[in-house]
């Protein structure tokens, strides 16, 4: 039986009848993972599982906000409701840029079935990319069936976000030749399809030639070959193509034992990773209190100590710490 | 007392003595956290706190390389010995395109007293930037009195490594304007000195301008002002402006008190990131051995519960088996 507190119900309820503004506010509460967040996450968890989730990233420029705005609109033709998640890992503080994109595109959508978010919870323990999942989650329980998670850049942060998503697109234009150095292994393994942007650009054939070249001796994908598909999000050039290939992707990953395997070991890592995530609140909670690393590592500097050795002793004493939770888990 | 085996005592002398060879293996060690690696920092840990750590980061292309190559030169030329670590932190595979620029820059120095070593260890449970740490710290330990620490890129990892540094630089170039959308926060707190090299293109003097204005908007360094320093590195220019620049922000920050508070409380984090990483290592262990998660997942999936209902299960059979080590720790 999963508890949620009368407040957090009141917000579920009314998030599930369509209240967009109930739904900010739990998303909120999950993002910065205030206190009973993870109760609202198990209560809707069996409501989940219905979304495509759509990852799209790529460096700065390549015009990946054109991109998602057109893929929103026909997914929205085709009487879909779509949840669109802009994430951004590197800027804890401001919001970043893509805040200000996405309240540009609200403006493009009065439609009531496209619902838009930021996030940039950089501090959360369980990371961007869990916070990440967990919100898709939230939108996918109250009845958003397309979910587009855009994030700019191609660094290990993005390759994390993306991976979230049931289906990875990397979005490049040939304008950013140097940008390719960049790949390197961590994007190629993860994109599902490769967007060239920006396609009318005289030098587009020579580029989809060398992203072709990296698929074959990078890709790591089992059986599916990463397709390229050009575009010109401006003029809407391509973008149906690429729900095709989308929708092939889907296809494919339900058929697919390979990819059925990959999907049970992202879940088996989620997992980990939550455990991993409560010990580490513990950990804070132990040092915040009795034994604060501050004292601790003043004396140790005294001792003329080695910071090795004195994350020994302080694990030491956090053990100590542990009989009386060891005692209870043992009821 | 710290008990180092036989054979990496052995190492550890070689490299003492000056043997590049036995150097190299010790830092395989420490960057795949071999069996003993800790043993080898905390016995080398008292011989540390010599050198001058730089960091340098910067997007693909803004010719990074050919600056390290100059300030290398430099170095070499006032006597210095200098340890050039190449950090990619997003290649686990290939080793990445940086390891293909040091073995070319590796034939312009046929110094005796350039070591240069390319890092790509994502996988280590500690993470790269400690990686870095360690191995920067073993570099120190035997000599080498610079350390350049390099890395691609301006997102989240590339933060981390470069903040590993004493004195952060980061490397702009007026022919990457895209690349500023992307700079944001992160890596303008960070940064202590500003370098727009290829300083000769027709609008560097614009470029500047924009820089000093995100300087202004972001930087959050207390008294100390990034400065920027324009370069041509390919013709050397500019790179004896950056040297003076470096040592300035060195003495700055022995006589600042707020920068050695800081100094202070990134030693903490370090000594918080130990302790978690050796908790994540005890959980591996136990989810290995007598509980897999895989089991767990099963079980947990055929009764249809959420992954963080799995996760507290899990958790709780942790603390269970922590019966034995939290009594050997009450000893």
């Amino acid at each position: 039986m999963i508890w949620v507190n009368i407040y957090d119900m009141k917000l579920l309820e009314d998030a599930l009848k369509g209240s967009a503004r109930a739904l900010g506010r739990l998303i909120s509460l999950v993002e910065n993972e205030s206190h009973g967040f993870l109760d609202i996450l198990k209560y809707i968890y069996p409501l989940t599982g219905k979304a495509k989730i759509i990852g799209i990233t790529g460096p700065p420029g390549v015009g990946k906000s054109t991109l998602v705005a057109q893929l929103a609109k026909i997914y929205c033709r085709k009487n879909h409701s779509i949840g669109i998640l802009a994430v951004d890992p590197s800027s804890p503080i401001s919001g970043g840029s893509l805040l200000g994109d996405r309240i540009r595109m609200a403006h493009l959508f009065p439609e009531k079935n496209i619902f838009i978010r930021s996030l940039s919870s950089r501090g959360t323990l369980g990371g961007i990319s869990q916070a990440t999942m967990n919100v898709a989650r939230l939108l996918d329980a109250v009845g958003y069936d397309i979910i587009i998670i855009e994030t700019v850049g191609v660094g290990q942060d993005e390759v994390e976000i993306i991976n979230v998503a049931d289906t990875a697109i990397v979005v490049l234009s040939s304008g950013f030749g140097d940008e390719i150095q960049a790949l390197k292994a961590g994007i190629m393994e993860v994109a599902d399809i490769f967007v060239i942007n920006k396609a009318d650009q005289p030098d587009t054939a020579r580029y989809v030639s060398t992203i072709e070249k990296m698929i074959h001796q990078f890709s790591n994908k089992k059986s599916w070959m990463p397709p390229i598909v050009k575009t010109i999000a401006l003029t809407n050039q391509g973008c149906e193509e690429l729900i095709e290939k989308i929708n092939e992707h889907t296809l494919f990953c339900k058929q697919n034992k390979t990819l059925i395997e990959e999907k049970r070991k992202k879940n088996i890592l989620e997992i980990k990773r939550l455990i991993e995530r409560k010990i580490r609140e513990d950990i804070d909670l132990f040092f915040e209190k009795k034994h604060s690393l501050e004292n601790l590592y003043n004396k140790a500097i005294n001792e003329k100590k080695d910071p090795y050795s004195i994350a020994d002793e302080a694990l030491n004493a956090f053990w100590k710490s542990c009989k009386e939770k060891m005692e209870k888990a043992a009821k």
